[in-house]
Order: C-alpha cells, then structure tokens, then sequence
C-alpha cells in the first residue's frame, strides 16, 4: 500500500474542505453524509440562480445526473464552467447514460463544454461514454457488460487519454486510469450494489479527496475508491446478518471511522 | 396461507424486474431502498424529456404524488401513456389527495388519463377517491375516516369496479379488492405510521411484485402488503424499546431478508 | 427546568400539530422523521399550485431555503403570506445565507413580506440578517463567526427586537431571544454538526411545537432546542465508538423517546 493515501485521508479530515454538488435528489441526502464522514464539508445548491456561485467558492464540484432536467442541467453547466475558470476539479457521475436520449444529450453536452477532472462510472456507462456497444437498461450496470479486469483497464485508459481526465470504472474490481498510470482496487463486496447511493458516494468521496490543492486526482480517486471498498466489506461482516438497512448505517459508520492503519491493513491496490 | 405469495417473492428475488418511479422527494430514498430490498431494480427519473423513455423499458410504473408540480405532473402524464401503450402495469398512490384542489385534480387527471393496473392509498385518500365524504387533514387518514373493515372491503370492492383496476387500503386491516376478489391482510403494526414512507415504500413493493410478467395484480399486490406487514411487526418487535430510527432501519433489513418462510409463518391473509 | 417544556412536550404527543415544509431536498426524510418522532405531523408540499392552501390548515409552517430556486420561493411567499393570514406561526431557516446573492435576496424579500414567529440558524446566517460582518463560507457556521455565549446572547436579542419575532442560534451554546428574554442552553454535542441535517430538523422541532395553539413561542423554541441538545448527547453516548450512521439512527431514537423525566434530569436551560 502507498502511504500516500493515507496522507490524503488525513488532509481531508483536517482541511475540509468544501464540496459542492449538483445531484440527483433520490441519493443526495446519502452524498451529503459521506462527504461529511469523510471530514469534508458538502454544499448543494442546484439553482441556475447561484450554483456558479457556489461553484467558484468550493474546492471541487461533483455533478451527478441521477435525476437531471433542463434546470438543473443549466445549473451544472454554469457551475462548470466557473469551477474551470478557478481551476476547480471537476468531478461527472453520468448516472444512466445509455439509458435515454436526454441523458445522452447531457453527457455529450456536459463533456463538451466542462473540463472534467475525473469521469466516475459503472461499467456500462463508461463503455457507452466511449463509444463501445453497451447495454444500459436503468441505472444499474449490465451483466453483458461487466467484464474481465483487463478489458476494463484498457477501456479506462484509452477513455483517460481522449478526454484527458482521470476515468474511473467502479465494479467487482475498481479501475482507475488517468491515460498513463492504471490501478485496480480489489475491495468492496457485492452487496454495495443491493443498497442505492454507494456508486454516487464514491463520487462524493472522490470530490472531497480532489477537494484537497494540489493533489493528484488519480491518487484522489484512487483513495475514494479504496475508504468505499474497505468500508463495504466491513460493512458486510458486520451488517451480514441483519440485512440492508444495517448494511447501509454501517457504510456510514467504517466511513467516518476509516483511518490510515484501517486502510493500509484491509486495502487491495495495485498498479499495472 | 396461499403459497403463491412466496412464489411471487421468489420470482422478484431472480428476476429482478425493473421498476421505474415518478415520485416525491421526501420519501424517494427510501422507495429505492426498499425496490432494492425486496430484489427488484429501482429507477427514479421524472423529466417530461425522459420520463415516457424509462417507463417504455420498465416492467412497472410507480406515480407517487407525494410533492408533485407541473413538471413532474406532465412526466406523470407522458410515462403512464407510454407504460399503457406496452401494457407495463401502473401503479398510483395518491397522496393527500382530498387536502388540496392541485392534489385532487391531478389525481382526476391520472384515473381519466392512465389506465391504472393498481390504486394504493390510506382509508381517506380512497374514500375521496371514491366520492365519498372524508377527512384529509395533511397526508395522514383521519381518524374519522378509520373505519371498520367491512365496510372498508365495500369501498374498495366498489371503486376496485367502477376503476377497472386493483384497489389497495392501507390500515389496520389491509384491504385488497379487484372488484371480484376481496382479501384482508392482519399484520402491521401502529408504529409502521410513526416514520415518513410506509405507505410510499408499500406502493414500491406492489410495483416491485406487479413488474414480475403475466402476474395477477391481485397477488401482486397481496405480496407485497403481506411483506411489509410482516416486516413492521418484526421491526416492532425488535426496535420497540430502541426508537423510530432502529424501527426504520430493521423494517429495511426485514424486506431484504423476507423469504417464503417468514412470509407462510407469520402472513395473516384471507378472502371473504 | 421549567416545568414548562416538558408541559409542551406533552401536548405536542397529544395533539399532533400539523407541520406544514417547503424545505429542502437534502434533509427533507429528516425533517419529515423528526417531525413524527416528536409527536408532530409533517406535509411537505412545495408547488405554488398548493403551498398557500396546505399552509392555511396547518398548525405551523416551516420554511427552510437549503436547495431554493424560483419555484420554490414562489411557494414560500404565498405559503407564509397565508399562515399570516390565519395567524398560524412562520419559523425561517435562513440555510447558507451569506454564501450567495440569491440567498441573501431572498432572505431580504422573505422577512420584508412574511411576519416571521421564530427565526433559527448558525452564528453566521444570523450575524449576515443582522447585518453585522459575517464569514459565510458554505453553510455551515464560520470558526470566526464562533463567537462567545454573551456576544451571541445580544446579537439574538437585537436582532429578535429588530424583526420582531423570536431568535434562535444553534451553536456549542445555543441563545434564544425574543428581544425581551433571553435563554441559553448548554445541551447538545459537537457530534451533532458531523451528520446532515441537525441543523434544520431543529427548525422542525420548532415547527412542531409552535404548533401547539396558544404557545408562547420563546419557550415553544426553546423546548425544541433543548430536545435536540439532550438527544445529541444521549446519542454520542450511545454511538460514540460506532460511527456517523449509528449516531444519526440514535437522534432519531432519542427524539421519538424523549420525555418529561429525560428534559427535566438532562436539560441545562438558563435565562440571563
């Protein structure tokens, strides 16, 4: 394990830094918690009326299209593009793509007009991104779609190369690219996808981690990814028993408890 | 107890249909908690832009009115046509309806223009429905409107009739009639009404069960009140001397954990 | 301890006022949940179509500008315009006031057009009404603006004489006012501000007991205040070793069984 995210974790919590989100309003209250747990501090205001505002004052923007309509998309353009004028990080959670032409439309729009810093998705909405025949039915991943670990690298990298961001492809195995560098994150459990929200706070996770100046949005999302994946096999023993309701206060309860030690003793990430 | 019930659950469990929501932001985190729960795939987009898309591809439509405006009324509108032009069950819950003229016409507007598969609602909502004098005082039935259980197996029988679709009461007593068929579900408990979404998260479950192809609404809808049923009563017994907030969490490891068993062990269900 | 809270408690069990939001998508679940687990009845309905109507049947309403936009305000304006008419009690949670201009206008235009019963926010949302120089930096309180017990005590009661209603500061201390009497409460935990949301289920508790006729509304907040306090204490008691999702779970416990004897042994009220 890189002691470097260990260093990050332990600038988030003592920095807090400030993340603003445009988001879906099915997750958001789930966003807001984690951001919090983590030891950032959550903002979100989707009014065209001041989310540029707001976006220019934050220490990074997570834009997530879970329930988007025409007001909210005018929110995240404006807010875009502010966070792009202070050289904010800006993170896309393309919830659904593939999934409708309007969300198409968005996300083809959204990466036209903002320079992302990571692109957060499952499996098929990564490959839809990039142009590969994808089967998005809802909001979930599909089973055609989730493939080898091998594939899915190739996929991220070329993906971070043409948009010149960090891409990240959230599964049984996390991959994170930023076009050079490619890491593989073996924690988590299955059962984070029987619960709604992880996907959209792992987003959040990663706009708290960029949050912090200066640092290296791959190692950012990478130490995202891994505080998700160890909380939710953690989670799991503990909440196993009891079911989902448990399960979920429990992601809550190993983020907020996650430390150094924590994960360099349970995290799985490699470089290849 | 008819072991249909359990075939059914079995049936959401593998098939995982997918269920798409229009419904209101108060409770939406919890209806795709408990879609997800049960074993059915929740998605929750209500833009008029994509509405009618995602209800084409669904297996159910749930159209919650719980915080509706125009937007969403007109998303309402476009996915329960496209719903009913592939034959994809609909299922409304008409919160508060009978509290505000926007709710009551809106709700007139739906039943003229949807072809509805099921109606879901609390003594007063139906009884307003139904042209009869009740009380609706905020989203909760009135006390006035509690009525005793024969009577409420008419009401719903009737409107179940003139509607030409599923009619669900919600209660004490659960109550469910297609006009033909009338069944009463004896489980819940009191404190089911002391936490916000019961009532919403029961609508989620009867589409969860209704999205299972070439099922009987009736069943569907028996199931699914028969869950939750149960699972108040487990919750109550094990957050009883806890609070609201292990009630609402137990009620969720409950559903995730409902199997044939529990359901023929515990279920209260019979016809007259 | 004034015998007095523990009297309002009791009445709000008993008589479950009627709650009227037009509050925020990010803790609307917990305003709604805290709202019943102290006895009240929550509606949350924000469209101008039907806001003014629920409004003049409710015992109290609640505005909370957390994710305003047009719509919204729109609702808000019309809702509190008729709660004055029906002399029902407005409570305003002036979230992140101070962070942008939309806010701070419309702040300005609802305390210019509605007569406010209680006003309720941080130390920097109020020090920004009150026109004194403020650090606002999202939405939560600045650590310049954390100012000593006394300080806070004469910005409420300047600020209370001003507008003529009562004012409330959450904080390690929190000040009630209402331009004449003052009182402070030294309740509540640090762990409070880790989790989403406490901030504005406080205004719902405020809401809650404003709603009971007859009340004076400086203690009506001041039970709702002192509730909170003594929960986030019994709460970090419980879920102090467990995390963030296990204490938010224990508010919501605690509240549901908050009671005269707990008040009355925990609570540490004075007026000064």
């Amino acid at each position: 394990m890189d002691k470097n995210f260990c260093t990050l974790l332990n600038q988030v919590r003592k920095l807090g830094p400030l993340v603003h989100h445009i988001t879906n309003y099915v997750t958001v209250n789930d966003c807001a918690n984690i951001t919090l747990a983590i030891g950032a501090r959550p903002v979100m205001a989707d009014s065209p009326d001041e989310a540029a505002e707001f976006a220019s004052i934050a220490s990074s923007l997570v834009v997530n299209i879970g329930t988007l309509n025409e007001r909210t998309i005018s929110s995240m353009i404006s807010a875009g593009k502010a966070a792009n004028m202070k050289k904010t990080p800006v993170i896309l959670d393309p919830v659904g793509v593939g999934a409708s032409k309007f969300r198409n439309d968005t996300v083809k729009r959204l990466i036209a007009e903002i320079d992302l810093c990571v692109l957060r998705g499952n499996i098929s909405e990564i490959k839809f991104i990039a142009g590969l025949s994808s089967e998005t039915r809802g909001v979930d991943a599909s089973d055609s779609d989730i493939l080898g670990t091998d594939n899915a690298g190739k996929i991220a990298k070329d993906l971070a190369h043409t948009l010149g961001c960090v891409v990240v492809i959230s599964g049984a195995v996390d991959v994170i690219s930023d076009g050079n560098k490619t890491a593989y994150i073996e924690n988590g459990h299955p059962t984070l996808g029987s619960i709604t929200g992880t996907g959209c706070m792992c987003s959040s996770l990663i706009g708290s981690f960029c949050g912090i100046s200066g640092t290296d949005p791959f190692y950012a999302a990478a130490s995202a990814m891994l505080c998700m994946g160890v909380a939710g096999e953690l989670s799991y023993e503990k909440a196993e028993l009891l079911g989902n309701g448990s399960f979920r206060v429990a992601i809550h309860d190993f983020i907020s408890r996650m430390d150094a030690q924590t994960l360099e003793r349970l995290g799985k990430y490699y470089e290849a």
